[in-house]
């Protein structure tokens, strides 16, 4: 089944303790998009300046991603410029340009309308809300959000929450959405929002999928995914992003939705985060094969499972 | 086979975010030999003051661990004094009074000396040395240590590592030993200075054991471990000690030590982490069965395996 995603498609400049790069292709629809297209087929709607050359629209075309919901609006595209010096788990931002961003209204076209996955990339939840309703069609509706939002924008948010099966965010975003520091407290308090699950990315210790009443008595039901322990981090950027490709990719290409499905999925979200972070920005997604993906999924079995 | 610990027996005060206890019978060697009492016999190595009564003996007695190796001295016992408030994940200490463990020096009773199972807890690397060659016949030796003794007696913790099998230590401590922020680097560093395996606690996240080299380009072979998602933590005191004796306590149960059988003790240090947080102090270990533990251990197969 293919997926519609909306999202940022950006421009980055980042420095971490492996280097620095200029204005790499970034953006959560272009990681989301990247990973997810290993699994199925992938429509994006963003919006791009005159700054976004063939070069960029060649690496959605190399993975056959669907870009004619990509608006060319005059002017440049949304950039943003940030560091991990201090701290690998935690990106400082130097400098954001909304650019064409700033007014951006997403346009969907006909033809991606019958997509029965979306994703609601991390976006103003009005217009997440929006695309939502306009897409009568998906069956199965992730998303993701950040603190500016949770912060600022609460009500609006927990509209859009109300409509999502699924939610994708980190542990402080879980803590401070639910305001409760205990991160299962908080993810009970979450699925009270309206989200069937609730997915927290810890970053370099996996992610935790929350889901329904659990019978013995620990609240909502858990599924962990690990995370590879990785001996060189060269870019972290957009890792939360490919998480959720990864995960919506593998789901949206089964043909059932069974509980065994969704712990392959967050296995695959974990597998593709782990890529993204190898190179700068999306290099190492670009290359990828499916044979490399299921090697590394067999090893985070074998890094979890007892027998 | 039965274990042999050194380490404190002590009194803690402790404050969390769920109350406040005044001296409840704690220390290193106590939350260890504690957890490892539900998977083989345990004896004990310490000192003690005359504050030390019956009502604490009966809390080893209960759990049939064998205390003659804790030896009687004038004066009080180890005293910490700590609180939570904050961050559940790191103890802010308020006092620490050494009393009788101060002038420690470990005295090994004759009929410990046939055990083959040894865990020197965390305390000064020169009477963990000491006593490791005391005990010829231990032929599996596991230990713990803290900033502390990395930080300013390194060169003696240094010839404690060469005679360790396996060292159970946190994340912090890991990048301090070997000098090194990435975690999977630090570990290959800490697997130079001689232990066969490094056993990284993560607190709310698990932990990973690190070993030997690997095939596949990513250093030493891993195996992680989850933590059990919370709702509650009354009191995270001695999750680390707790974690140690459910690992070292279900590795001295089995006939033979496969991969298979660390990574289960992996899996039960995890569970009586998890325990030890419930309640304050050793309140919850005293009151376990081993049905109870082994009802967890499901749980945690089902919170992290595929199928």
């Amino acid at each position: 089944m293919a997926i519609t995603v909306v999202g940022s498609v950006a421009f980055d400049s980042i420095e971490t303790p492996a280097g620095r790069r200029e204005r790499c292709l970034g953006g959560a629809a272009t990681y989301f998009s990247l990973a997810a297209s290993y699994f199925t087929s992938v429509r994006v709607i963003a919006v791009v300046g005159e700054d976004f050359s063939a070069e960029q629209q060649s690496v959605f075309d190399a993975r056959r991603i669907d870009t004619q919901g990509i608006e060319r609006s005059s002017g440049k595209s949304f950039f943003w410029e940030g560091s991990y010096l201090e701290n690998l788990n935690e990106a400082k931002t130097h400098n954001t340009e909304l650019n064409v961003f700033g007014s951006f209204q997403p346009k969907i076209p006909d033809a991606y309308r019958d997509s029965e996955f979306l994703f609601l990339a991390n976006i103003d939840p009005v217009l997440q809300k929006r695309v939502r309703e306009a897409m009568p069609h998906a069956k199965l509706v992730a998303g993701d959000t950040m603190n500016y939002w949770i912060k600022d924008h609460r009500d609006a948010l927990k509209q859009v929450l109300k409509g999502l099966d699924i939610l994708l965010i980190n542990d402080t975003e879980t803590r401070m959405l639910a305001g409760n520091n205990n991160l299962v407290q908080a993810a009970r308090g979450v699925l009270d929002m309206g989200p069937r699950m609730l997915v927290v990315k810890h970053g370099e210790y996996g992610a935790t999928a929350f889901y329904g009443k659990s019978p013995n008595g620990f609240g909502a039901k858990t599924f962990r995914a690990p995370a590879l322990p990785l001996e060189e981090v060269i870019d972290p950027t957009g890792a939360g992003d490919s998480f959720a490709g990864g995960f919506f990719g593998y789901l949206a290409s089964q043909k059932e939705l069974t509980p065994g499905t969704f712990r392959r999925a967050m296995f695959y979200g974990s597998v593709m985060g782990s890529f993204a972070v190898e190179r700068f920005g999306t290099e190492r997604l670009q290359q990828l094969s499916r044979e490399t993906i299921d090697e590394r999924f067999a090893m985070f079995r074998e890094l979890t499972h007892l027998d």
